[in-house]
């Protein structure tokens, strides 16, 4: 069996803990029963033999596997790694996502995206990766007594994204340390309302209050000090066609979305400005987590 | 002329200062050039002096034209107020919105309701009432640079509201000195999450998430205690049949969003309970200002 599951952006600007979005870029994930458990890791993360030895995905995936099977079976795992890892690119929930995904599969349970939704919540206290990683699209989600409630809305096809990886990791629990206990009225309802506004600017196609829309004071400065080239690369972005231009999660990616007809002019920009960094022209996923 | 300016109810549970939407209750005013000022007022208001010597609709009406037109007409004002006042149901909006749009209108100005809102946003500095008493229909809304931007949604025809309107006044100013300074990281995360959520439900039209989507840790609590029976209100509406029940702006009245099918039932239920308030079952407003 095989499963696919898609990097995502979280946060976009105001919505904190709440709004993400899924990107065509995945991790994929071969799984065999086998005499013997043994895995092999190609692409991102490959040469880290931690990811090996202590693998995140086979823990998760034999947690639920026994817990659903009330077997210990041993498997065969492959992985072909495409998301950066601790670059704010939900490289975290796609491991959580598909480990509890293949193990109901394997189990052999019906896979409801709900239930996949609610379990790995439990590995990641707050929806926003995890949502799109298993919807796809552009998804808003509240938690309601542990379990995770979203909306998607399909991403236009006329629209890219272009991900800026810069060469430095950044940790989220570490990244959450920078953010402040409180905070002043003033802030809260300038998220709370710039975040419902985004989120009505993906549902009802108004790309170009985007820019506006995705204004936050709650994070992304604070975090964005961490690595004071981001305020280049935002500025950049936003005077070069950029619709909207956010940190991706906890950082430090950057996550831009543009017109696909403007794709090729602020690619060029980026590149010739920030030559120490990766530049990723990515497609929407809309389909989220899947089995092959 | 005569103008049409729609009742509102702001906040919408989570979506402080940020959300609103607009109710088919109307406070119309006749208005005609004449030798000699004049101005009668029916309805809601009438017994209330001071609302014909200060009168506020026609200080900002005056302003308005004025500046507009560079001069210094005489009028008569016919007022017909079906708004209650001081309850949290959009009468300063309505009367903010309604001055100006009819300043526009008599200065030989185009009625723009974008100019409409900008200018409104100068006597009300937060958009919750003012756009939808605009606009109409379901509004969210952020402000930038003075200006205000807006989303609006039209309400499902199969809803109705029903609002449950105390006998007491709340006065929006004092009852914002109840609110807190500042908030927890958690309690913005929250707010901000729902807000979003909720604005996602009125846009995909997901009513029967409603009532979890409109929970709020910021304002209502903190202003229902000023009139704990609200909390039995509100608690009556959610066990019967009501998809929402929020306070309607800061007070005193309540917002509660049914299915049609659902309106005799629950306002049965309301009425039985809280006798000395009045119950009103009111259609939606998805037009906004209008000059008829």
């Amino acid at each position: 069996m095989k499963i696919l599951v898609p990097a995502t952006s979280a946060n976009l600007g105001p919505g904190f803990d709440c709004l993400g979005l899924s990107l065509g870029l995945f991790n994929s994930v071969v799984i065999e029963k086998s005499n013997l458990f043994s895995i092999s890791i190609y692409g991102e993360g490959s040469e880290n033999l931690s990811l090996k030895k202590n693998n995140i995905f086979v823990s998760i995936f034999n947690e639920v596997y026994q817990r659903l099977s009330g077997k210990k079976d041993a498997f065969r795992f492959i992985f072909e790694n495409k998301i950066p890892l601790s670059r704010g690119l939900g490289s975290s929930s796609a491991v959580i996502v598909g480990a509890i995904g293949a193990a109901f599969e394997m189990a052999g349970f019906r896979v409801e995206k709900q239930k996949i939704l609610n379990e790995a919540l439990k590995y990641e206290n707050h929806p926003d990766n995890i949502a799109p990683a298993v919807l796809g699209g552009f998804v808003v989600s509240v938690v309601e007594n542990e379990n995770v409630l979203s909306i998607k809305k399909p991403i236009d096809e006329n629209l890219s994204a272009i991900i800026v990886v810069p060469n430095v990791f950044m940790n989220t629990e570490q990244s959450r340390t920078t953010l402040p206990m409180s905070l002043s009225l003033k802030e809260c309802v300038f998220n709370l309302s710039h975040s419902s506004f985004l989120t009505a600017c993906f549902l009802e196609k108004k790309y170009d209050l985007l820019a506006i829309a995705s204004k936050d004071l709650i994070h992304q400065t604070r975090r964005m000090k961490n690595l004071p080239e981001l305020f280049e690369v935002q500025k950049c972005a936003l005077e070069n066609k950029a619709l909207m231009s956010t940190l991706s999660g906890s950082g430090s990616s950057f996550f831009n979305l543009v017109y696909k007809e403007d794709v090729k002019y602020l690619k060029q920009r980026l590149e010739q400005k920030f030559k120490d960094f990766k530049i990723l022209v990515l497609e929407f996923d809309n389909k989220g987590f899947e089995i092959c």
